[in-house]
C-alpha cells in the first residue's frame, strides 16, 4: 500500500497553497463542518458507485468498506463538533465538487473510470489537506485527529487507483488520471472565498 | 426497546401469507441475491435522509449507525452468495419499493414524516419475513443468519418510529403509519410473480 500511498501524493499536479492553509487554521470551526459534510459525501461516492454497477464484486466489496470507514469518520468529526458546540448545518458547497463531477464523461465505460479516479484525487487530495491541517493546527488533540485519517484518505485513494486498473488498462488508467489531476488542480487555482476543505 | 418491537409487529395490517413464504422457499437462491439488494437498498434509505436533513443532529446519530449496521447486513449477505457460488447481478424490482414511494407526499414537512414511517414500515415487514424464512428455511446456517438479522429490523423499526415522534406529534404519526400500513398491506395483497423479499 506505500507505493499507492506515494504514488497519490505525486499524482497532484499542484501542492495546497500557504492561503488554503492559513485561510483554514483562522477558520477551525467552519472547515470541521465542512468536514463533516466531506465524510458524508464520500460515503455517498461509494454507495452510489455500488448502486451503479452493483455487478461488480470486488468493487462492491472494496467499496462497502470504504462506505463503512467514511461513515465512522462522519460519525468521529461529528463527535468533535458537539465537543465544541458547533451545530450541525448545511454550508454552501465551493464549485470544486461539481467542478470535477463535471469532467466525469457521460458515456459508459468512459463514465465508470472516470468515476474512480475522481474519487480518487477527492481523496488524494483530502490526505495532503487533512495532513497540512495535523502539522499545522496548534490544538493537539484535534491535529491528532488529523492525523488519524491521513493514512485513511490515502488507503482509500490506493483502493479507488486499484479498482481503475481492475477494469481498465493501466494504460488507459494512467494518461486519464493525468488529464483529470490537471482539472482538479486548476479547479484549485484560486481560493473560493469561503473556508471548506475543497475550496 | 421491547414495546417498540411489539408495535412493530402489530402495525402490519395483514401478515405474510403462506404463497409467499412458499414461493421464497422454493427460491432461495433469488431470495438471498435479493436481500443483498434490500440491504444497499436500506443502506442508502438512510444515507438519503441524512443528506436531506443534514441539520437533525438526533436522526444524523441515528441514521449513521442503521447505515453502518446495513452494510454490515449486506457483506454478510455478500458472503452468503460467494458462499453458494451466486453471483451479483441486478433483479428486477418487485412494484413495493415504488408503491411505498408513492405514497410519500410531496410537501415538507409531511414528506419527513412519510419518509421515516415508509422506512419503519419496511423495516417491520423485514423483520416479519426474515423471521419467516429464519422458522421455516431447512438449512440450518441460513436459518441461523436470517435469526441474526431479525433483532435489527426490529430495532431499525422502532428507531424509526422514534425519530419521528422526535420531530412530529404522537398522534401525527400513529394518524399517518396507519394508513401507510394499510397502504403497505395492499402492495403485497397480489404475490409478485418473482420470488422478493418484498413481493
Amino acid at each position: 500500500m506505500l507505493s499507492d500511498t506515494t504514488a497519490k501524493i505525486n499524482i497532484l499536479k499542484h501542492p495546497t497553497s500557504n492561503s488554503w492553509l492559513k485561510q483554514a487554521l483562522s477558520n477551525l470551526n467552519v472547515i470541521l463542518l465542512d468536514h463533516s459534510h466531506c465524510e458524508r459525501k464520500a460515503a455517498g461516492v461509494a454507495l452510489n458507485l455500488m448502486f451503479r454497477y452493483p455487478s461488480s464484486s470486488k468493487l462492491v466489496r472494496e467499496l462497502t468498506a470504504i462506505c463503512k470507514e467514511e461513515l465512522e469518520h462522519f460519525e468521529q468529526v461529528n463527535q468533535w463538533l458537539e465537543h465544541l458546540n458547533i451545530p450541525l448545518a448545511p454550508l454552501k458547497p465551493a464549485p470544486y465538487g461539481a467542478g470535477l463531477k463535471a469532467q466525469i464523461r457521460r458515456q459508459e465505460p468512459e463514465r465508470f473510470l472516470d468515476s474512480l479516479l475522481v474519487a480518487a484525487l477527492i481523496e488524494a487530495r483530502s490526505h495532503e489537506r487533512l495532513g497540512l491541517l495535523s502539522t499545522h493546527c496548534c490544538d493537539p488533540a484535534l491535529a491528532k485527529f488529523y492525523r488519524s485519517l491521513t493514512a485513511s484518505e490515502a488507503r482509500h485513494y490506493g483502493i479507488y487507483w486499484v479498482l481503475a486498473t481492475t477494469y481498465f488498462s493501466r494504460d488507459a488508467v494512467g494518461q486519464r488520471l493525468e488529464e483529470l489531476a490537471i482539472a482538479e488542480s486548476e479547479l484549485l487555482a484560486n481560493l473560493y472565498p469561503e473556508p471548506r476543505i475543497h475550496s
